[in-house]
Parts: C-alpha cells; structure tokens; sequence
C-alpha cells in the first residue's frame, strides 16, 4: 500500500510537471494566457506535450494516456494495417479542416465503445439490429450477395482546455468503406472477393453516417457539439499503400442529418508505377524526378534489393513523399557513405516543397538509416541506427 | 551502347553536380579553398557529402561507392550483427582522434583483399602460412586446445583531397579479438565456448597487430603513411551491444612496429541492469534517469512490452544513450501521442548532455516513431513512421 500511495503522489507532480514543460497549447480565445502557467499539483488531466502544430496535442489522465474507448477493435479489422494508418491519419487531416490544431486537443473515442462499433459494423439482424451493414440475403455470387460496405468506424474527440478544465469541443467520426469485400463461402474456405465501386460505397456511406449522427445525437455529452463525419475508402489487402479520405461534412447546432458534403481528392500512389498500377493521377514531374533519384541511388550502390516510394496527394497536388530503400547489409560505414549521399541525392533530385521521408532497412526488415525534410526545410535531417540490428 | 555512353556522360555530370552541391569538406591546409569549387566535369572522384562534422565523407569513384576489397567478409564472421556494427563505427572513433572528420575522407579499405583477409583470419598452417591464429594443436577441450582470437580485421583508408586529386593519407586496421570462441567438437555437433581473458586477447592482439603492420609495410602504397592499429574485444553472440575498443597504437614514419599503445576505457551497457549485466562500470545516476523514464512511460501506456536502453560509455562517462521501446500497436494515434509523450519525458527524465535516440517500435519490429537529441541540443527531433507497415 505505501508503495503504491507514492506511486500515485509521483503521478500527480509528474502531470505537474508534464504540463509546466510543454505549454505550447495556444488557449488565446480561452481568456489569460497565463492561465496555463499557474498549474497545480492538484491538476490530473493534462496533455502530452506537442511536437510542431502539425500535430494535435493529447490527453492524459492521471499520467496514463486515456486510450479510445473501442481501443483494438479496428487492428482486427484490418488485414493490411496501411488501411489502419492511413485511415486514422486521414481521419486527423479531416479533422484539422475544423478543430485547429493550436486551439484543440486530441482525445481517443471516449463515447462509442467497443461493443457498439463491433455492433455497428455487423450485418443487421435479429440479434443485431444496430448492425449498419446490410442483411446476409443468403447469396454467396460476387455479384449477387449483399456485401459488408462499413470494414471500420472510428471516433476522434476534440477536447478544448481552458485553465485546468478539458471540455469536449467536437467529435470526429470515420467510416472505412470496403472498395473490396473479401468474404468466404464456406468457414476455412477459399477467399472471394466483392468489388464495390466509389460510387456505390459513397452513397451507402453517406447514408450510413447519417444513421451514426443520429444515434450520437441521442447521447447527452454529444447533443449539440459539432460532429464532422468522414468518408474513407479502404484500399485492397494487397494494396502497398493505405486508402484514402473521400469526403466529408460537418454537422453543426445539433443537426442529425448531413446533405453537403465536400469531395477530397486525396490519393496515393506507389512510385515507380508497375503494370498494375499507372498511377493515372499521379504527376509526370514528380515521378521522373523519383526515377532519377532512383538511377543515381542504384547507380551508387551495386546491391540494392529496392528503391520505392509512396506518394500522397491531396487536389492533383503532391503532399507527402516516402521512400523505401532495401539494401543488403554489408557494413556499418557504406550504411553510413550511403546515407550521406542519400542526403545529397535527395536534396539534387527529389521534389522541393513537400516533406519527404526515407528509410534505409536491410533485407531482414531492420532499420539502418533514417532521412527527412520538412516541406520547408532544404537540408535533410539524418540518421544511422548504429544499435539495431539484433532484433 | 548508346545508351550506355549516355549513362556515363550523365554519371560525370552527376560527380561534378554532387562536389559542387556538398563542398562540406575543408582542406585549408591544402592549398587554396577555392580550389574545391572549380570543379569541371572531368572530375570522376568525388565524396559523398556530409552530414556534419562527426561523420566522415565517402569517396565516390565515377558516380559509385568505392566499396571495400573485403567486403562481405566480416557480416559471416560475425553472428552477432552488433559486434560488426560497434567494430567499425569504433574504428572510426579511434581515427577520429587521429584523422580528423574536416581534413580526411573515408574510403573503404582497398590494400587488403577479401582473400587476404580470410587467409590471415585462419589458422596458420602447412596449406596457410599467413594465418595469425595459432596451428591446431589437436585437443578439443575448451582450456587446452588453441582458440580462435583474431575474429574480425578491418582495414579502413583515410584519404586527403586536395582540388581534383584524392590521395592516401593514412590507413587503420582493426582487429577483432574474442572473448568467446566458438566450436565445435564434430562438424555440425553442439557448440562449445573458450573463455579468452582480456588480458590474454590483448597480448595476443598487440602480438598479431604488428605482424600485420609489418605485412602492411611491404606494399609500396603503405610503406610511409600512419597507419593505426586498433583492438577490439568482441561481445558474446547472445549479447544484446557490441563489444568494445579496447586499445590502439600509431605507426609514423614508416615504422614496423609499435609498443606505443593507449588504452581505451570505452564500455557498453544495457539498461535497466539484469542479474546477469551488473552494469558495474555504468554511473547509478544515469541508470536511475533512465529507471525515471521507463517507470513514466510505462505508466503512461497500459501495454508497453519493454523498454530497454543500451548505454555508451567512454571513460566512465555516459557517451551515447539508445533507448528502444516496444509496443503493441493499436493505432496510429496512439503513436502519435506516444511519440509527444516521449519527446516530454525524456527532456525531462533521461541524460542531458549525450547524444540520446529513441525508436518505437512494434511487436513485430516494425519501426513506427523515432525521436532523436544531439549532445548539445535541448529538445526531441521526433518523426512519426505513418508509412511503414507492412513490411
């Protein structure tokens, strides 16, 4: 007992402390700067310290980080986890267009729990009428079968601090929608698959976030805050990128139903374009850009084993660019050499104005080198893991 | 061949462009410091640029690095990646203290070849007469029979560039030296160890260091230039860091020898110390910080499954700090918060002073946040892995 009473009293200085040592949360609309500086001990909800207001700051409570209410429910539903990511930073993106960064912070789903999403993204039936998919129909033909449209939900809450008090201030919800539904026709059977075009699996989304609204609406905390909901398509299993945000709208005083939505012409594409993938929406420039890197880096070295990119981008745009470099691992200094130039290759070839992120790894899938650029930033920040390696 | 002239011209272009974009590099001691940027495109040997003042710069020879004449031969003497890795980059530290990063240019070693290398990591006998491990003696018990001390040899080129020219400044060999040996009594039967003192692996590494100076001598290339001499104690293949540099020698003016030489009190540790890794030689202040930190972060997440750190230390102060984080994912904003949670912590919990970098990594080894401070900063570098998956 007496160590744990320690325990709880060190908590509660460290979320002192914690909150003394970042204070980068901009609360100007929120009355007194300086009300954010005469922290308490007696304060237990306080934030984890932010990196750059391209991120939000998040919630901790009592020193443990307040983990999402439906926490693991959509890492199950996921076979290719770039569906998670790019879903949940989609989602933050999203989000960013309404709650800024500087005047909110994150908080993981605290109102929707895990047996409900679970609920809701079942098929409705007897047993489970809040199920948001349609009804199994009894078919099992690609075509003619009724196939799961809602793979995952999500919820973000927005939390605004003023002084020592966090309030919610709006609630994101995303919808992943299955472009395909992959489905067996007997337990342990081979996998078949259901296509569903964007049109299709945005109309069933729309109409599905609508229902979700509704039943938001219904709970007191969530009455009458702003709820955005947001539509995103999930990308095939095999896909080496994630999917993307394809729409989304904003309710507000209370509404329970949405009609205007906004497009996003989000997209991502795999560099260089392979046969199955053309890369239609991508920009010629940005990609001959990546193939010189790609020469000049392979030119370099005798034994890369891969040179890749994914590249993001938001209305035809290029927004983000990450690299992929696999290499066989002879030596600690050509890891070193090779980062080196990288940096001066990157700096040379790769498009200015948008960030980029490359990652040098062995054949085994270790880290070795880490390079980046902000979309401002000219030089690239580097890195040499020199303690990875048996792991 | 079209093609293939065109690529050259495009390979000359690019050493001119890469010399003229770094230019990093200062050799006021060599003449002019212009000199350096009246490149012409006749140039074929260039460098690969830096990434500051701790790093040496590689040469590049016609567009490609200049990879060692032994390459590959220490990866499969090493079972232990971390003994390959902390062998060079500890090479490189002792030829910091005598080759510094602003006058020389690393180049990978090319006086002594792969099969050089091989035949001298043998045992000397009737078929291998250049061995430097001593002859069979025929017994197989672990205190009688002849071990294996010399593991590993590196030879690394510290080359000066002055204008357009590139030449040889000065050479250090390493030599690798167990403190385990491994055998085997019959081919493919259990394996068993040979304890090798430090004292003993020494002797035997000074002993065998200046048969290879000698040997180094002969070739007209190396007849004057320094060439420094260093050992190395390797770790046990189960160890989770590298071994250690333990001592080194400067031969000048051509000499055969060397007595001359420095102990290195340089030490790797893993934090938080296990009953087996007493740790006895790291400072209880730096094990306590870290102890802070772990007890913090661990507390923050429900779920961490291990936080570990491997400590650098060089006479008997804390050189650099690696800490290594592994943890279920559940969502990418989870990591998000992490990572922000981390950044806070570890400023205010973990060494000051010492280079510190922190990877978060999942169950599956999959890189998903890296945050990263210099010896002299004060805040976290820190970079969220939003693309890194499935891999």
């Amino acid at each position: 007992m007496k160590i744990k009473r320690i325990r709880t009293i060190g908590l509660v200085a460290m979320a002192a402390l914690v909150l003394a040592a970042c204070g980068n949360l901009k609360n100007s609309s929120f009355g007194s700067n300086d009300s954010s500086n005469t922290a308490t001990s007696t304060k237990t909800t306080t934030t984890t310290g932010s990196t750059g207001s391209e991120f939000y700051q998040g919630v901790i409570k009592n020193g443990t980080y307040r983990t999402s209410k439906s926490r693991g429910v959509n890492v199950s539903q996921n076979d290719n986890v770039m569906n998670l990511k790019s879903f949940e930073t989609g989602l933050l993106d999203v989000s960013k267009k309404v709650f800024s960064t500087e005047k909110y912070v994150f908080q993981e789903g605290q109102y929707v729990d895990s047996s409900t999403v679970e609920n809701w993204l079942g098929r409705v039936s007897k047993s489970n009428p809040t199920g948001l998919n349609p009804k199994n129909n009894g078919k099992k033909g690609a075509t003619t079968r009724n196939p799961i449209y809602l793979q995952q939900l999500e919820e973000q809450d927005y939390m605004i601090q003023n002084g020592s008090k966090m309030s919610l201030g709006g609630v994101t919800v995303g919808l992943g929608m299955n472009s395909v539904d992959y489905y067996q026709k007997v337990q342990y059977g081979a996998t078949y698959e259901t296509n569903i075009s964007t049109t299709e699996l945005t109309a069933q989304g729309k109409k599905m976030a609508n229902t979700v609204l509704q039943r938001l609406r219904q709970k007191s905390a969530l009455k009458s805050v702003p709820i955005v909901l947001a539509l995103y398509k999930q990308s095939s299993n095999d896909s080496l990128v994630g999917g993307n945000m394809i729409a989304y709208a904003v309710s507000k005083n209370g509404s329970t139903s949405v009609s205007d939505w906004k497009s996003l012409d989000w997209n991502n594409y795999v560099f260089p374009a392979t046969s199955e993938s053309k890369n239609s929406g991508a920009n010629n420039n940005d990609e001959s850009d990546f193939s010189s890197f790609k020469s000049h880096v392979e030119n370099f070295f005798p034994n890369l084993s891969g040179v890749t990119a994914n590249a993001h981008y938001k209305d035809k745009a290029l927004s983000k660019l990450s690299v992929n470099i696999t290499t066989k691992f002879y030596s600690e200094t050509e890891i070193i050499s090779f980062t080196q130039y990288l940096a001066t290759a990157a700096k040379r070839y790769l498009p200015s104005g948008v960030p980029v992120e490359i990652t040098v790894k062995s054949a085994n899938g270790d880290i070795q080198s880490f390079l980046a650029r902000t979309a401002k930033g000219s030089s690239y920040y580097t890195h040499i893991f020199s303690d990875q390696g048996n792991n």
